[in-house]
């Protein structure tokens, strides 16, 4: 076993979806730019890795488990912003864009505020004030923070 | 609808666990390091974002759907590598650590070499080498790479 040939990091996120056109409107009409459009999958460029959407079969397919079908799982991908304000336009923006609203925002028992909701195949995001994980310029968590 | 409102950014990727202490002597053996432990979660510091082990009914009421069975999802998150021969490492590194192998390293149509192993709570890692997405030093895809 050779711990440290297994890097601490993550260059991509693949969310898997019925349906590529359906996806691709719900993140454009929350302001979404996608990098690279292909036939079977829309890569987004966050900060130093991609999203990208991808059909369900493919995914998993390209799991080595054709045929699969997988369901809504056991994870969720969180937004951090500034205030407690920007949460709840960020919520509203994507009720509005068509999403599930899970939880609305509200006051965290671990000091911050945080909404959820699901796009479109049910992948959960959480929106969320943490006073605790400062941001950088590009909104992305301050290097300088030590949780 | 505000559509600028909602940032194209991920600053915190949640996985649900089964097993809060199983699941962290796994990522211990690929080397990880914890930035935070608590009680009910772990955080490991990427660059820009956290990932965290959580426990899946925590998730699952953090989430606004408590009592809710949250199974392996339509999701994967990947690592590149800036070679073959480190995927097949990390591949193995994993399998080691006790990951299920799903799809042994292997080329793939697009043109680059991948592998895909599952965690003791099923979450799928994808480790794969494209060789279209130059890495920065740190592994993370360099920003002057247009896809």
């Amino acid at each position: 076993m050779a711990p440290e040939l297994s890097a601490q990091r993550v260059t991509l996120i693949s969310l898997g979806v019925a349906d590529l056109e359906r996806s691709g409107a719900f993140y454009r009409s929350l302001g979404w730019q996608p990098a690279q459009e292909l036939p079977e999958v829309t890569f987004y460029r966050l900060k130093g890795l991609m999203l990208g959407l991808i059909g369900k079969d493919a995914l998993a397919a390209d799991q080595g488990r054709p045929g699969a079908t997988l369901g809504s799982g056991a994870i969720a991908l969180a937004q951090n912003y500034g205030s407690r304000a920007e949460v709840d336009a960020a919520f509203a923006a994507a009720v509005a864009a068509g999403a599930a609203a899970l939880k609305q925002p509200q006051k965290a028992d671990w000091g911050g505020y945080s909404g959820c909701y699901a796009d479109p195949d049910g992948h959960v995001w959480e929106v969320a004030h943490n006073p605790f994980w400062p941001l950088d310029a590009d909104g992305y968590l301050a290097e300088s923070d030590d949780r």
